[in-house]
């Protein structure tokens, strides 16, 4: 994708100094861009780099008042921030903008496409599968059986939905996320070696929900393991069989629900977190990365860490003291030394 | 797939109360079932939900007294969960039903393939490969070069299994898991760059195993990493190079276990669970979720925990006195004080 | 791949003593050596072994005297070890030596390829892709548009790159590796839910980097996530937005770095390590497994660990007092009790 600072004005309905035929190609920060970007100055802090950046063109604010020479074309706007937000949108828009059936593809004779769809090579949508309007499934995605998409599903390349799975609309999952693998049940028997627990029921992802790369969903072990509208899980999380994440929870990569646990809404957790099974999480919850939650957290709104699940500030206090503990074992010695002497003295005293 | 009382009933030689004629298309837990499912009254604590459940119809025992309307349909047999269950397998049976070769797929030339197999397409059968009866590939599916499958094997979508690997028999592998890429190994050099070591061995898995999703599992320097019998892992696992996992151990999600390391048969791991290369855990060894393996554990049927692992109940006691560290704290100071003031006091009193 | 003895010696300017026609299909270590290996002996430590291998084939040190019978064909060299890295290498060579387009393939008419490529079934090389000479692309791989590929670069089954990545030559990615996936950046709004804040950078990747398996490295906001060259990640590794890590920098598995930080050159990182957002750390450090570093390491060449991150020799004793911290504790009441007692005949004394 290639443009004119003059096509950019006139999509920005901005005004030009300078060259208005310099092309650009990419967008990029003001100190970090090269020959062919476009850039912004919105910031007052950033306005030295505007006369040593290296890219073709900058869009700056009406108000903007030059202190010196400057070798990019200018694009003026009332509001330099917003202009450019609107062209990285744009930008995106045009980056992610596919449609069509590649061939070769397998779309099963009893699925169900909505309209504008975008299915790419190799991706394989199973029978009675339905997907919605403007759905883009990339290249050697698994879509299985009896599968439901809503509309506006992005599900970028090898993204795996096992059978019976729903999504909502607006969904994005990254790739090589698995959704509805098997939960991981197991009965032992009297031989030391387990049965299997059939694992029959699905997940249900609502609208809006973000899933990263290589993160895996559980289907529930009956019933539905559970993502609520807005949910947004980073990348390389596993989420158990039979969760239920509450609408507008954030979750950062590498962190594990266990089977049956139920996160509220709004809470926002750090990576690497594992959570036990059979639990709940308050909403509003804050949790710290690398935590270890190993009971149920019932009051809503509060900081925690630790791996037995603590106060965030009482965990801070204690680890402090952790580190002082060599110390703190001296003192000890050095006490019952002293003691020993002061109960001598005390003893012969009288 | 859908069926009638009538045709559940007969399967389950049971007895109708009600309409023969109601149609069923899933299976539910009597609490949270909805009008077209199937549910099962088993335990009597949950006899309350038969008379408010919208399932349409309940497997129930020959020998329940009704206190009440319902208005599901009954099914009564001698033993209403184990009927359930029955239903269970078969529901799962059918869902797993896949046969046949979709196209396209790539089955090599030199690959040979038993009976009642199901390939999917875009799966990829590599040269020399062997896959025994009823194996199932998933699409998306990739088998390498020489790699050995034994009957009744699951692979689904997206699972790479790398050259020379072999599988045994009712072995599962779920989406996007990887056995046999290529262990860590890089020898330092002068410059401080690495060369790699090539890694030319396989990865062994024996018979009954069940990998999860997005589990990875590198081949053997040379030699075999190997999975005995009846191991069940969890998702996003890591096994490294030269490891060997005892018979019927569980791993639970997102533990890695490092190069060379053997782990005993029965051991039941933990999520979150980091073990160092080179040692060895006893048989029956449990380990709680997150701790940190850095040394052998040797004595068997044991439970552990800790970022340096200790004994559980130990860890328990310990950690109960790191959240008291800051109050411990001030106790010390306090005696420091209170000692400093009686040394004065005991030296000017004789 | 099968070979005899006489075409073994021959590559490596051998002498034969025993069966030259003896065949050899594999290679192996000679205490677990079977029939048909070839293997080799050059620490005198392991020369008992030569006697009782089942090795068809080993290759020893011209100097090597007999001290009894041997059943395998011994092949003479002048350095053992060296001839026997020689056939490692060979093997590895064959064993990865793929060329040409498999069909089903999908090479968009837009892409560009080097000379003597492998593109296996069902891989996909987007619009505007460049690939250099000798990049093996294994089956079911996507290479998304724009993306830049340098010479000698593998791509191993099911790896995953999104648009507009680049990456540099001898760069070997397995399996499941996702590389673009967009960074994790969402804006809060005033009801709760999130706004996706659009990534519209990319990944560079440098040369000689090894990448594992399902491990993820996501795009940068504006600009570029960077893998400088010679670092070698290790499997289910998370990368987030526009991290840096510097040359030669070695990542065990199942680790995690957050957003914007700087990890320098020469940094040894051991497993399940996380590392927040926004800091650096300093070349030549050497962090232990499951350390959670929460800020900027600025020391070179040191070691570190703990769950907030500390010297590791200090971490150590730390963690030793805590295994004994229960017992301190019982010493701090006996102190406290003695001083009391203390107390009251001190203050009787006078």
């Amino acid at each position: 994708m290639q443009f004119t600072a003059q096509e950019i004005s006139l999509m920005l309905n901005g005004t030009i100094e300078g060259n208005p035929q310099v092309a650009i190609s990419k967008l990029a920060k003001i100190e970090e861009a090269s020959a062919g970007a476009l850039s912004f100055l919105a910031n007052p802090r950033y306005e030295q780099f505007l006369y040593s950046t290296n890219a073709s063109v900058v869009i700056v604010n009406n108000s903007l008042v030059l202190n010196g020479p400057v070798n990019a074309t200018l694009i003026r706007v009332n509001d330099a921030y917003n202009a450019f937000s609107v062209l990285l949108e744009k930008y995106n828009t045009l980056k992610l903008n596919k449609s069509g059936i590649e061939q070769p593809s397998f779309i099963s004779p009893g699925a169900v496409t909505g309209s504008n769809i975008y299915v790419g090579a190799f991706a394989y949508i199973g029978d009675g599968a339905r997907l919605g309007n403007n759905c883009k499934i990339y290249p050697n995605t698994y879509v299985g059986d009896n599968v439901t998409l809503g509309d506006n599903v992005t599900l970028f390349s090898g993204v795996k939905i096992y059978a019976d799975c729903v999504i909502g609309n607006n969904v994005i999952i990254h790739s090589g996320a698995v959704i509805g693998s098997d939960g991981f049940g197991f009965a032992p028997t009297a031989d030391g070696s387990y049965n299997k627990v059939n694992q029959i029921g699905n997940v249900v992802i609502e609208d809006n929900v973000e899933i990263g790369a290589n993160t895996t969903i559980d289907c529930a072990t009956m019933g539905s393991t559970v993502i609520r509208k807005g949910v947004k899980l980073d990348n390389l999380i596993q989420i158990a069989h039979n969760v239920e994440i509450g609408s507008n929870t954030v979750i950062a990569a590498q962190s594990g629900i266990s089977g049956s646990t139920k996160i509220g809404e709004n809470v926002i957790m750090g990576g690497q977190v594992g959570v036990v099974g059979h639990i709940s999480i308050a909403k509003g919850s804050q949790i710290q990365a690398q935590t270890g939650i190993n009971k149920s957290v019932d009051e809503e709104g509060k900081k925690w860490a630790g791996i037995l699940v603590q106060p965030y500030q009482s965990f801070l206090r204690s680890q402090l003291v952790v580190q002082q503990l060599p110390e703190l074992k001296k003192r000890i010695e050095e006490l019952e030394k002293t003691i020993a002497e002061l109960r001598n003295n005390t003893v012969t005293t009288p």
